[in-house]
């Protein structure tokens, strides 16, 4: 087999063998294809596209690059969750412990924030103490008796994904949906769950500026997963204005531990509900939308997924004390306030001028090697849709000096739209992509997943 | 400047600056851009397409990237003519003699053969003593005293070129059209003559297989060529059956000497005149396609072209006595007949298949190493159209030994297709495509050439 046969055959127009696939990608981790081969091909697989069987070797090529982590060992079918990745998705924080606290094991490999992203590491890195390296045996022991353990991902988990991901950050080649599809679905798979639940965020804070590329999106990695038999569905959700109010480390551990308190923002909560809900049925605890719905409510209301995370938190090394009381956490030394420059309604929130804006302040990465800054952040006061009046608080600037706050203030400030009508509310939730195996061992998935 | 920008603008579909393309060729030459950028950008290219403007910015570029012969000691208009490769393509050595007998100095750099099409060097060296080893000062003084002078291209012409073609050439980027254009225009402006004469070949035996793809490409050249302000033509002609009836380099001078003499084949007489008309109207020297006809006719018999053929071999210090007794030539120790399967009709030579089977004699290069053999080939007896009777010779195998000789015969033997039907004949030369500069200087172009 060559390389070049396989760029022309593409470039062509044609599909790859599942055979073409497997030696292509085993070859290009062993550096026996040049990045110069795979950079042409990336580029016309970026015109051409990879059809769905072709999307989903290469995402199982990808997969079988690396060690596939072995979760036999858990009892139950486990269950993950991934986010594309949005400003203030602190939605792991919540869902994971509410999913716990009922029952279904949640394994889940993470990784950091890169850019104006968060990642869900940095936040749990907040509980002094806590770590995400666990050893193979410490994951599956934590997840079989607290039934939730985060680990970082193995640096051989999908090697063949981070080669190639690298290569297409450097050669315009990162938008193309079955690449992107195959790029997550192969560490997901590799990480193991049986179930994997995904939120494909979409707006201007996303990599998916569309709903109509986030559903193409949502829909090829729901195939992969499902064509690689695991239970998979997908959920698109808004990234025009940051998820809940809080944005920065602290601050967003700080907003997950009052929504599991009771007190969580609505768009924040729509999401984890929505989340969970696929994650209940697809694992068969509950038998119908307002039934999961209702088990997850009483889950928050009762405290138990409040006291699951502090369990969670304590069985990593952190000090579950700051899970009770927050005013533990470090705080920035310097607090400003962004003012309402006009009287009117919020018509919109640029999520990622947001995001931005917290990494001018050193509470995200801009390199792989950045340190962050866990204190600070953003807080939203006033978001899409409120009422404000010129002179009005619409958030607070936490920075580490005044600075960097000013500078802040100045980019979320710019961040606010506000027009002078009233501005209609829109759903977080925009989409729900379900996918159930046709195999019988699912036909008791709940009936309101749709097949495809 | 950032290669990715570039990348990423060109991938959607945006035309990039002339700024932005000299920066890109004289990084990618000074090894500043990484070949796996220039690889995406090539396949970007292949989808996408240059303009016109960028066309010519890209091979503006690529000619300054190393040295271009100055030919301003040449008294009066320089003329080269270059094919794009053809099997049986001795049209240089007719064409030549006659223009620089008519007085027209033809100042040629010529490359040589690869894979199973020919080079004019590898056919002149079948002179003893010929060498193309010219410094400057020797072509110039060369083409001032002798009208004609042929050159190995220097290893500084148009390094750009030689380094992205080597790069496309593994990457499946190689046929677009643009980048063709670009990597053959290069070369030749940074040649230096005023007036280029493209003979763009079509068919089974050339790269572009159709005479919509040669026209678009011959189209690409001539406004890049009129673009760069020089007298640019070309004439699309036939390579379904290789031009003329030898194949092999020395086969192939003796058919040129031949046709110096009046005894040319049809096919080839067609291709020299239809090339010859247009650098005679382009110099200035012919009013009209009859004048320039007739001039081209007169030149061959009275015996000036000939004498030309030997004055240019002479002066770069080949043995003329051979244009005088062809018999001189090294001969194959090893004749082989192929004979007619069938009565009926010549309907096609497979030109590929001819050229392949002239190489697996020996008499080309399979890589840029291989040494030929010079007195190797094949000679077509019956060409398309000709009635033939089973067990005719249709062609002759000149081989150096007869295993190879028989491996060839079969191969020649199927290149033949017989049909039942008489054939029409069809013209050799399919289209001829003109371009005048707008300029006041060149209105004295004759008015045959067509304006677009």
């Amino acid at each position: 087999m060559r390389m070049y046969d396989l760029i022309e055959k593409k470039k062509e127009g044609h599909a790859l063998s599942a055979e073409e696939i497997r030696w292509m990608i085993r070859s290009y981790t062993e550096d026996r294809i040049p990045d110069y081969q795979m950079s042409a091909m990336a580029m016309a697989i970026c015109f051409v596209g990879l059809d769905d069987r072709e999307t989903l070797e290469l995402t199982l090529a990808m997969r079988d690059s690396g060690d596939c982590l072995d979760l036999s060992g858990i009892s139950g079918q486990t269950a993950d969750k991934h986010s594309t990745g949005g400003v203030g998705d602190k939605t792991t924080l919540v869902l994971a412990p509410i999913i716990a606290a009922l029952g279904v094991p949640m394994a889940k490999m993470s990784g950091r924030g890169l850019g104006h992203t968060g990642g869900t590491i940095d936040k749990l890195e907040c509980f002094p103490g806590f770590t995400t390296a666990l050893d193979r045996e410490t994951f599956i022991r934590n997840v079989n008796t607290v039934k939730l353990a985060v680990a970082a991902q193995t640096a051989n988990l999908a090697p063949a994904d981070k080669k190639l991901y690298a290569l297409r950050d450097v050669t315009a080649t990162v938008d193309q949906m079955s690449l992107i599809a195959a790029s997550i679905m192969s560490k997901k798979l590799a990480s193991g769950s049986d179930i994997i639940v995904l939120d494909v965020k979409m707006g201007s804070g996303a990599f998916m500026k569309t709903q109509k590329e986030a559903v193409k999106l949502a829909e090829t990695m729901v195939r992969t997963g499902i064509g690689a038999g695991r239970r998979t569905a997908a959920v698109i959700t808004d990234m025009d204005e940051p998820l809940g109010l809080a944005v920065g480390n602290s601050l967003e551990v700080i907003e997950a531990i009052s929504s599991l308190c009771g007190r969580g923002p609505e768009d924040l909560m729509e999401v984890v509900y929505a989340l969970g809900s696929k994650i209940l049925a697809l694992s068969g605890k509950a038998e119908s939308e307002p039934q999961a719905l209702k088990m997850m409510r009483e889950c928050v209301a009762s405290g138990a997924a409040l006291r699951k995370l502090a369990e969670f938190v304590a069985a990593q090394g952190g000090d579950a004390s700051y899970v009770f009381d927050t005013g533990k956490f470090l705080k920035a030394p310097c607090k400003l306030e962004v003012y309402a420059p006009d009287t009117g309604y919020v018509e919109s929130i640029d999520a990622r001028a947001i995001g931005t804006a917290c990494m001018m302040l050193g509470g995200g990465r801009e390199t792989k090697d950045s340190v962050i800054d866990p204190a600070v952040g953003i807080c939203l006061v006033k978001k899409r849709g409120a009422r404000i009046r010129k002179g009005d608080v619409i958030a607070e600037v936490h920075a580490s000096e005044s600075k960097k706050g000013a500078a802040a203030v100045r980019l979320v400030g710019s961040a606010y739209r506000i027009g002078p009508e009233p501005v209609e509310p829109v759903p977080v939730v925009k989409a729900v992509i379900d996918g159930v195996l046709s195999d019988d061992r699912y036909a008791k998935t709940s009936d309101w997943n749709r097949k495809f």
